[in-house]
């Protein structure tokens, strides 16, 4: 494989270190149409740490029903040992029955998810807004009692495919309902991938007036419009220093016929590195565990950089066309 | 189709309009392994000049040995007739005899291709950078003379894969000698995809100091590394206002098993229009397009944007899964 060469840059505007939030075997493993066996999901992890990534999400205690894929967490963490329960390994938990899935399996962080939208709220929780704020109030309290560190994800924030554009105050306000819960850090989901830069500046802007510490905001981009790296770059140039990726772009959505889904890890490292931004990566390591993710489930990664990187394991140097 | 929903913002710092510089035709073309009859070709340009691109590169007049892609130049511009040779729409023409052809077909404007490396200059060239220089310039000459607009291209400006990293100077250097030959316009070209943001804006800056007009300057990105939009939204708030890019992304490299070639015009207009930046696209008259064009290709569009839209073509509003 030729090492990528990058040109550090003193001019770009981004910090100097950026906090990759990896999830890949969550919200990646979760949106694919294959069933990967709890040894392979332990194994991936296993190698995504070993790669440098130190935060990631690692499964879902969201009713099995719901999402079968990822029906196995307590096997995976069991498999996984202690290295899966770090504090710096959270589940997704969506309520008090997840929670105690959770703390059975010894987690020492979660994640719940809510909504920006009604419409959304009703559909991906049934419930509204303030009813799920309610149903989150008693998992946040038990697991901060219990230590745990907590994330709020919210989803819809910078449009909905039902209720089209979604007012930034909206967004402020359902991110501040979860955060007064006691969450640790606020991520911001473009579900549907449809964020522009401006966009993404004007709710970071609110958040700011609304008090919402910048250090305890990541952003959680979708590539459906191939907007998730500008996007991400864009809130970075902006102060906020988490970000949301998946290794080898996992988790394309299944009812679309294209493989684009999150942000992926990557892509957003070459980014990175090539300014000069420190990420803990050895990129790689992360891209020969896409590759073997990608064969375990039978097709290509999503991730532009694995394509080309993985491509360069057979050949040294490849030619490109005149053009 | 369901109607994008942009959040124009003021705080982009992009500028209030953009020209896009549509390459499909031709860098497109003569990428894709399938040869579109002529007739197609013709369509396709048609299209995309209905969906409101000003400034189309219909062509390619190089020796067709080289192309058979685009051997059918004089044929594709007869069958467009005037429309097909104004002024904003550019040409390719690698010399001479290039040139004979290309005023024997009337056209108005053609476009040179430099190297900023001499390892590419000798392999798409066959001679030096020094020596190209000097195959130029009666081409420009002649042209100039001949009331033509002209543009130069110059390869590889963020990298090469014989030489690795390709110094500033070295391509501020390449793209003086093709300025100095009195060419209208500049585009810088990352031929193969490694570009990243503080990089495109060192260059830019070196171009600055250099004493070139920003508004000759045009930019030309890549997605072999997932960086192509990122990377032009950097160069535009850097103040170039002319972008290279690909209806549908088509381009893809025919060594490399992926279909990442030149940005898409879609996701940039996706994210330009987003920003409140006009470019004067129709951008479902464009989907429409591409979708068609890739019909005719026989394979999926690359373009993000098109793959997103065009799905919805058959459905009003499609749900996203519960994640």
């Amino acid at each position: 494989m030729r090492a990528p060469q990058f040109h550090p840059s003193a001019s770009t505007g981004l910090p100097a270190r950026v906090t990759i939030y990896e999830v890949g075997a969550r919200d990646g493993l979760q949106n694919e149409r294959t069933v990967v066996p709890a040894a392979t999901k332990a194994e991936f992890i296993r190698r995504l740490i070993a790669a440098g990534l130190t935060t990631v999400e690692t499964t879902s205690f969201v009713n099995p029903a719901w999402v079968p894929q990822l029906a196995d967490a307590a096997e995976v963490l069991a498999v996984l040992g202690p290295e899966g329960t770090a504090r710096n390994r959270p589940v997704l938990v969506p309520n008090e029955r997840g929670l105690d899935r959770a703390l059975a399996s010894r987690v020492q962080a979660i994640a719940i998810f809510g909504s920006a939208t009604e419409t959304f709220a009703q559909r991906n929780l049934g419930r509204s807004i303030a009813e799920s704020v309610e149903m989150f109030r008693p998992v946040v309290d038990r697991a901060k009692g219990a230590g745990l560190w907590v994330r709020a994800y919210v989803s819809m924030c910078f449009g909905d495919p039902w209720e089209g554009d979604v007012p930034i105050a909206q967004v402020v306000d359902a991110a501040r309902r979860l955060m007064d819960l006691g969450c640790d850090e606020l991520s911001l989901g473009d579900t549907i991938g449809v964020a522009t830069t401006g966009q993404v500046r004007d709710l970071l802007d609110a958040l700011d007036t609304a008090g919402m510490p910048r250090g305890q905001v990541a952003v959680h981009f979708h590539d459906t419009y191939g907007q998730a790296l500008a996007n991400t770059l864009a809130a970075l140039s902006d102060g906020v220093t988490i970000v949301d990726s998946s290794a080898g772009g996992l988790g394309g959505c299944p009812y679309a016929k294209s493989a684009t889904g999150n942000l992926a890890t990557e892509d957003l490292v070459w980014a990175l590195h090539g300014a000069g931004v420190q990420t803990g990566v050895d990129l790689e390591a992360l891209v020969r565990t896409s590759a073997w993710m990608a064969g375990q489930l039978g097709r290509p990664a999503a991730s532009r950089v694995v394509t080309a990187l993985a491509a360069d394991l057979d050949a040294e140097i490849k030619p490109e066309p005149p053009r």
